[in-house]
């Protein structure tokens, strides 16, 4: 995403105490999580089986809502708020972690749901390696 | 809000453990604290001494985002999942807390930061009791 | 909505060329509309029929990002931009007739259909008054 | 964006009408469109000229709006609504030329504000790319 990292080179207060490079990647890892939890929700709801992963459905949703806000919320880096980015970064990995843990074991029949742990484990990791060094 | 209550009512699962008057509160708190975020970041942005307002801005701006993202989740009763329910009202009730102390000094000379902090000191109290009754 | 009132009283510039309580009434119509469409998505989730009713899920998922965009738009009171504010508003009414046509039939047997058809063919009679007026 | 592919790739309805590559590249940029105008109203906010940029940001804030909400309605690919998702592209790429046009002109100055101008003017052509498609 060349035009986050030009848009945050660009920004006159730089992005104060935290760390740059995993500001940027946590955005994108926000971003795109929440792009593919709108795309894994979309497919289990045109299964079949739809009504067997209603659980797996719900977290998508939630975990796309909690993802765009937190990829937008970083996106304001002059805006830092401790207490605000901290705290929209733990419910983000919470959400995360919990749609992995529903999507992951569909994964194995299902690979839109193997695709979506995948993009809500890493975006989990990205926003604790961002609250580790914040915590700092 | 009698639409989000008839909804409720609706429900084939009802709303589980939760107590239904406390999630009806807290889902239009939210959606009234979004609101009231989105016109108080306007009202400030028009104003002449914007540059002075930066830190109150985007406390509202971030507000908002996390407000809407809370009464979603929780409109979707169905889906009330334990972990992401508490998580993303905890980062609510943090960014209503700080909005509502960045307005509220405002509040003295501008009539829309009171109004704004008022409806963010309500959001943060819903969502603590509808936490506190998760808790039991 | 006492909040959304006393922001746009309290807003320097005041409303424009828009008229002031249309304003208003769409602004909740859509939030309203927005919730009403997050709980209908989520109890059709939770029915056994599910995977009968995807046309109808889909709808109220897409009419709650327009609504809810177009309502924080319009929330903004002071940046009226004629050309967004229109395209904003015909995208909404186009996504609440859309939702109310797939929700209003399911409507004869789930209570909760009706209620976001109800809430839909609402918001998009307020998008039309209000962009009449605009046209003025 | 791997996932964005892979998701639609395990589609199991396909795209129907629409034309694979054509509605990726849309969404991507939706969502890239989006990031940036963040990251360029929260730059804006942090300058001391901010109230001169007051359309500027607000144009930035609606922006992001119906982009985000955009790029989320075309990844629910199986649910794809010829008339809610023509609606919804029409509003986007108004948004999106009324951005570039705000943006542009600061360009000259603020190197954020040309990065931004740059990824509306791609998401407008983006937009009108898939409208044609859709239209065929």
């Amino acid at each position: 995403m060349t035009h986050e990292l030009s848009i945050l080179d660009a920004h006159p207060l730089g992005s104060g105490p935290i760390d740059r490079s995993k500001l940027v990647e946590c955005i994108q890892s926000c971003f795109d999580c929440a792009q593919t939890c709108a795309g894994c929700a979309d497919v289990c709801l045109s299964e079949e089986a739809a009504a067997e992963l209603t659980k797996c459905i719900h977290a998508t949703l939630d975990c796309f809502d909690i993802c765009a806000a937190t990829g937008k919320i970083l996106s304001r880096n002059g805006s830092i708020n401790g207490d605000i980015t901290r705290a929209v970064l733990q419910a983000c990995r919470t959400a995360c972690k919990t749609c992995a843990e529903e999507c992951g074991p569909q994964g194995f029949t299902r690979r839109h749901c193997a695709v979506c742990a995948g993009a809500c484990r890493r975006c989990e990791q990205t926003c604790n390696t961002l609250l580790a060094s914040l915590a700092q």
